[in-house]
């Protein structure tokens, strides 16, 4: 019998955002796996660590951080014959995901390079853009509001064009690039209408209005969120 | 003492997607409050229904259901002078929301009526939108992709237009403008790069590739995915 792969959305960061589904499969798999940042620890690992058992194999997937950079495909290569190699022998392999795994999530990299050999499952997790609407108090979509996710990385005229046309924005991945948005949201007229959030329901949570936000960078777990009719929800 | 409001993402079907958080809060809540359409069974109730301990209180928020149309404001304002007494008398009350509170979901207008006057927390949920990526196998958002989510009652022409400037869509609440949807992606040559699903992670969930969706109408409860670039997470 050949194992199965899981791809686990552990939720954004509060160790109780994990969903049952997740937490069945997380506590009875032989092995899981995690990613990490070349020598540092898994944040994917501390949000879970509180609900595992003690008894599983685990891969810890290093991933080698360079800002602006992605890890080199042969990073993914490897991991993914490592578990491979647990999956042929019959063992159950879980992924560990922060948020969601299909949103940003580095395990679509071990999904694409197995999908087609082994039987997989992905399960659905509370993605950190949700979690930080509702930890601000924000709505963010109601009725006909179109919504756009922007990755903070991206041009400013890319981000100031897609700003213009939508009702609602979530900028993620900010870290760096926290003064570019800013200054693009002010060029629009839309620092009274955003939010600033890191780490969104992580005991570190740090939030506050954009207009409130003086500093110049950000860490990388950081968003900003835009509704541009405040208070369409009422 | 008077009582806390809770808005409870329970997560798009499965009841098993609910969170820990949220289970927790349903489970102890004296008071649970859910939408329900005029004469008619609630969806989020019956998620959660293998969850219930059965000693609550329940308050249907019945909603009059007419295609185009929103509730009129004071269905709202019925419902949260009623849930007001409840918290008054120093009763929690947890309101159901499917997917996520935030996210479309119409505890917004109960949240926009009380939010002042009470302790309120909102838990996020796992939307139907990222449910549906993971069940279909399509990861929505890698690097630096943009992504719009579109709610399908908007204009052909509006559609088209935001449809050219994202990486990826989302289509909610496709329902009776599924064929507007489909022709407006056949259009911009994107029927290949699309899938259909109605009723994600439900028994009766029913996904299949665009191309293969020979029917005139959907659900409400459907949507359509689209990715430009096929496989761009390999």
């Amino acid at each position: 019998m050949v194992g199965t792969l899981y791809g686990l959305g552990i939720g954004p960061g509060d160790p109780d955002l994990i969903t049952l589904k997740a937490l069945k499969i997380l506590q009875a798999a032989p092995v899981i796996a995690y990613p990490a940042p070349e020598n540092q620890d898994s944040l994917a690992r501390s949000i879970v660590a509180g609900h595992l058992l003690g008894e599983q194999k685990e891969i810890v997937i290093e991933t080698p951080m360079v800002p602006g950079r992605y890890p080199a495909n042969d990073v993914y290569d490897k991991y993914s014959a490592e578990i491979a190699k647990e999956l042929d022998a019959g063992r159950d392999v879980a992924v560990l995901c922060e948020g969601d795994p299909f949103f940003f999530g580095s395990f679509m990299y071990i999904y694409g390079r197995l999908v087609n050999e082994y039987k997989t499952v992905v399960v659905p997790g509370v993605s950190s853009a949700m979690a930080s609407c509702c930890q601000i108090g924000m709505p963010i979509t109601s009725r006909y509001d179109v919504l756009t996710v922007l990755p903070a990385p991206i041009p400013s005229e890319e981000l100031l064009s897609r700003l213009q046309v939508c009702d609602a924005a979530i900028v993620m991945k900010v870290g760096r690039h926290f003064t570019k948005v800013r200054d693009v949201l002010g060029a629009l007229g839309l620092i009274e209408n955003a939010y600033y959030i890191e780490h969104a329901t992580m005991e570190n949570q740090v939030m506050m209005p954009l207009s409130e936000a003086t500093f110049d960078k950000a860490p990388y777990f950081s968003m900003i969120i835009v509704h541009k009719r405040a208070e369409a929800w009422k």
